[in-house]
């Protein structure tokens, strides 16, 4: 309260020249708020699309295991009797537990927001996860594709149709767990600038 | 000239507590440049990585195709005969050019130093083109390996190894195109910050 009497203390509001980088600092901190902001919401809306991305996987994963396990009509329409199907079989159950996992933990680090691993680790953990297991349910459904096809220019029964339908579930898990390894990758190369 | 006589204007100079600040400027002129040099040596290892791991998948596409093409000895060992063969010797083929125009490219901008493309816009074509042509490596190769895994069971002659090399060549394909995939991302995500 004494120094806003002192008429020393008002000099610096007397010149008129140091008015302007006064205004240009503050302008630069708008901008550097805005962007922060910008940046903020970008990685806000990445979270929430990577989350949902590996929601739809882990049904899909689900969807395929659960309809490929119960694939059983007695004699020669059980899937176990066909390499391609238990393959397909594994890698869906494989996917399922994945993304369970890292939806899992990504559902908990939103609620409480503490973190497992350093942020570095679980980018890491995400990128090369989600792009390995992309490839195993591409290759699953790609194997299992050509054995259902022939079987289905013999006869079209329940079998051959929960086959197909389990095969078409792997496949929208790959495209789904695609489009998350994109988003883990954008998410790990961001993690060197920090 | 008139300034430097006047002892006000060494005033600066005498302070000993400006020393620090012009040493730790110098410090942080020659880490800026360090830093700029190692960037310029992982952009240069990363430019002849990317080429090397591109000629590969050129050499083991063009393996792929060729072995895959010349699999014809007659009656039910023709390859054309099966469509998992028939897909593989086709992804086998655009692989090829694929990777041939890539490297081609690539070795253009190298001696002559113009691009073709912007940085952005080629960054791009190699993420998405490295990335989609690996999963269809990945699929041609799951899709023929059943195939052959149950004719071997029979019996194992000249068409059954020929189409088990061909594979085993698609399959190395995927595997450099899988990390030339990286690369291109780690890339892509450069151009943003420059």
């Amino acid at each position: 309260m004494t120094t806003s009497d002192d008429p020393t203390a008002k000099k610096p509001v007397e010149f008129p020249a140091t008015a302007p980088p006064a205004d240009a600092e503050n302008q630069k901190t708008t901008v550097g708020v805005s962007s922060i902001l910008q940046r903020w919401k970008r990685e806000d809306f990445l979270k929430r699309g990577s989350l949902a991305l590996r929601g739809l996987a882990l049904l899909f994963s689900l969807l395929s295991f659960i309809i490929m396990a119960s694939n059983k009509h007695g004699d020669w329409k059980n899937f176990d009797k066909y390499e391609e199907y238990r393959y397909c079989l594994a890698i869906a159950i494989l996917s399922t537990f994945y993304t369970g996992g890292q939806a899992l933990r990504q559902v908990h680090e939103f609620s409480t927001g503490k973190h497992l691993f350093s942020q570095r680790t679980s980018a890491m953990l995400e990128f090369f996860g989600d792009q390995i297991v992309a490839y195993l349910l591409m290759s699953a459904a790609s194997a299992a594709v050509p054995l259902t096809n022939r079987m289905r220019e013999g006869s079209d029964n329940i079998f051959t149709d929960s086959s197909a339908s389990a095969i078409g579930m792997a496949f929208l898990a790959f495209i789904t767990l695609a489009l998350s390894a994109m988003i883990s990758g954008f998410k790990l190369s961001n993690q060197r600038y920090i």
